[in-house]
């Protein structure tokens, strides 16, 4: 492949960057392509937290394959950092390989960072470009956007409904309202996702793993239940294998001490109510370095969640089919006005299988 | 522009099919283009019911423009006629001008044509070929062939409902849940069919005109209102203007007679529940000519047509916003199985404005 300009440049990028979409967590999701008279002489993606990143891969890349570096043009999907965090600063790398030029996608918006890797750059006499697929970018990492600047996690609702709005039968039926292909894609973004959460209802009435099937990943997203007065059974399987965070409003040393024993850790956070604060909870699991959150739970939660000003999109499935008088998607209480409604905007619609697959964003 | 092969010649006649889309009613929406040597020397659209059809139209346009048009090829979206219907048979318009070669589309389902017209112009020497873009030719008549092939017209039931599927606040707030844009979209829909079908309650209740408007259009579509009871007020907007056909279920010689007196005439189909027999309703708008059935009814009615099967397509608008506790779309009784979903499958989503505009068709 031939790279030419940086628009190509930055395509290549984000398409290695892709590569790291389960498994750089917290780290931003970033790509590295170097080139040189057109040529891609190097090409990386950040690994697992703790190992290299997108830019350190690249060069190791191009070294293995006796390509010399210099004077070439380095592409990088997110503005290489400047500080030391587990690994060295990737300006200083690139700076060492004695690149001559680095096209950024995208500032990067962590405050350690923040201009400063491009500048650190600069300074060591690189020419510098920033802003080429940026959208692309930001939505690659919009988790990691919305940690850094504002402290809590980009917040996914997963649903599947009927064309009618219906999530289940009045019996509890809902097995499987949408195809298999939807129900596998729903699990692609189980496996970007830092962590999926859930509520005590769906743990004590389906009893799910909340886990990633169907799909290769090496890392499973840590599991969340918000369940305020400690309901869940200590053998429920979303506590399998430990690790489980149970999000309560009412302490029970009891209970408790029954599920920290199945390894999972309680995080008390109530409001006046006696309920689960949620907006708290948004900015304790930004604390907790949680980029993307996937939201997987009935109805009341999904109220509840929503009514809160906790969730940034919707990924709703549509089955192509009426199941009449049934469950809703979300409780959220009646309106006097149509002004009171809660504004969304399409952001993606797309056909998976047989189903209709909706991104919806609040505005 | 240059006609070098079947498919863009059968492209282009659809281009001027669609120019017939609001007004050829109870026939069919049929183009033609005659081409020689590549080039286009006529063309034409039918004209509303009694006037010319397409061919004529296209024989017409080529002898205005001095074009002779022996030898050449005319390219039309549905098999000429072939019967002496309000005007001559097409078959006859084309030998007589002496083409050598006529491209069809897809075969005439009327059968009183179905085949004959094409055998017509192979008896008098000329090339015939069908099966040209056919799904697309279909569907440019999807309501002609649906009354020439089942007896009974396309039925499409237009709804608008927020993404979580409520149609309506519980205080009857609805205007607008979606934008102008889907508005004057719904529109278009309606200028396209031949009538319009609603219930007395969204008559009594919002008062519709049910006519097209912000489209401009020649015709309006017949109003039908279902009305078991003969519940409407004489006043009801839906009667201004006259021709308006109220189906019932129960005589009632005096109010048939004010509504009569405001142009409206009465169908009286029982069924043995006392209400209006949809299906029976359907087979009487087939005897009636009506190709395409534009429904927009309350939840009510909406859930009675797809329960006794008399729905053929939905053309939902749904809005990126929720309603959350409010009128959902159809009424239709709860299910102890998902087997008992209706199913469909979904046709065409596209976004329109800044709702999206699904077309599901029931399997």
């Amino acid at each position: 492949m031939n790279i030419t300009n940086d628009d190509d440049g930055i395509r290549l990028a984000l398409e290695w960057a892709a590569k790291g979409m389960f498994i750089t967590t917290p780290n931003p999701r970033v790509g590295c392509v170097i080139v040189r008279a057109g040529e891609v002489i190097g090409a990386g993606a950040t690994q697992p937290a703790g190992q290299a990143h997108a830019e350190v891969q690249a060069l190791r890349d191009a070294a293995q394959r006796g390509n010399d570096v210099r004077g070439a043009t380095a592409y990088v999907t997110l503005e290489p950092c400047s500080h030391h965090g587990r690994t060295p600063p990737c300006a200083d790398a690139l700076v060492a390989a004695g690149v001559a030029r680095v096209v950024a996608a995208i500032g990067d918006p962590n405050p350690l960072v923040a201009g400063q890797g491009l500048a650190k750059l600069q300074a060591a006499g690189i020419a510098v470009a920033c802003g080429v697929r940026e959208d692309e970018a930001h939505e690659m990492n919009i988790g990691f956007f919305s940690r850094m600047q504002r402290g809590r996690p980009w917040v996914r609702m997963k649903a599947a409904a009927s064309l009618d709005g219906k999530t289940a039968l009045h019996n509890g039926q809902s097995q499987w309202i949408t195809s298999e292909a939807a129900r596998t894609d729903g699990h692609w973004w189980r496996a970007r996702a830092c962590a999926i959460l859930t509520g005590s209802g769906t743990v004590n009435e389906d009893d799910p793993q909340l886990t990633v099937r169907g799909v290769d990943t090496p890392r499973q997203p840590r599991r969340i239940v918000v369940d305020s007065r400690l309901q869940i059974s200590p053998d429920a399987r979303v506590l399998a294998g430990g690790g489980t965070w149970i999000v309560a409003a009412q302490p029970n040393p009891e209970k408790e001490a029954l599920l920290r024993e199945r390894g999972a850790e309680i995080i008390m956070l109530p409001n006046a109510a006696g309920k689960v604060d949620l907006p708290a909870l948004m900015q304790e699991l930004g604390r907790r370095q949680i980029n993307e959150l996937h939201v997987e739970a009935g109805s009341r939660l999904n109220g509840a969640l929503i009514a809160e000003g906790c969730v940034d999109e919707l990924l709703l499935y549509l089955a192509p089919s009426l199941l009449g008088d049934a469950q809703g998607l979300f409780d959220l209480p009646a309106l006097e006005s149509l002004d009171g409604r809660r504004a969304l905007s399409f952001h993606e619609v797309r056909q998976i299988g047989a189903d209709l697959r909706i991104l919806a964003r609040f505005s």
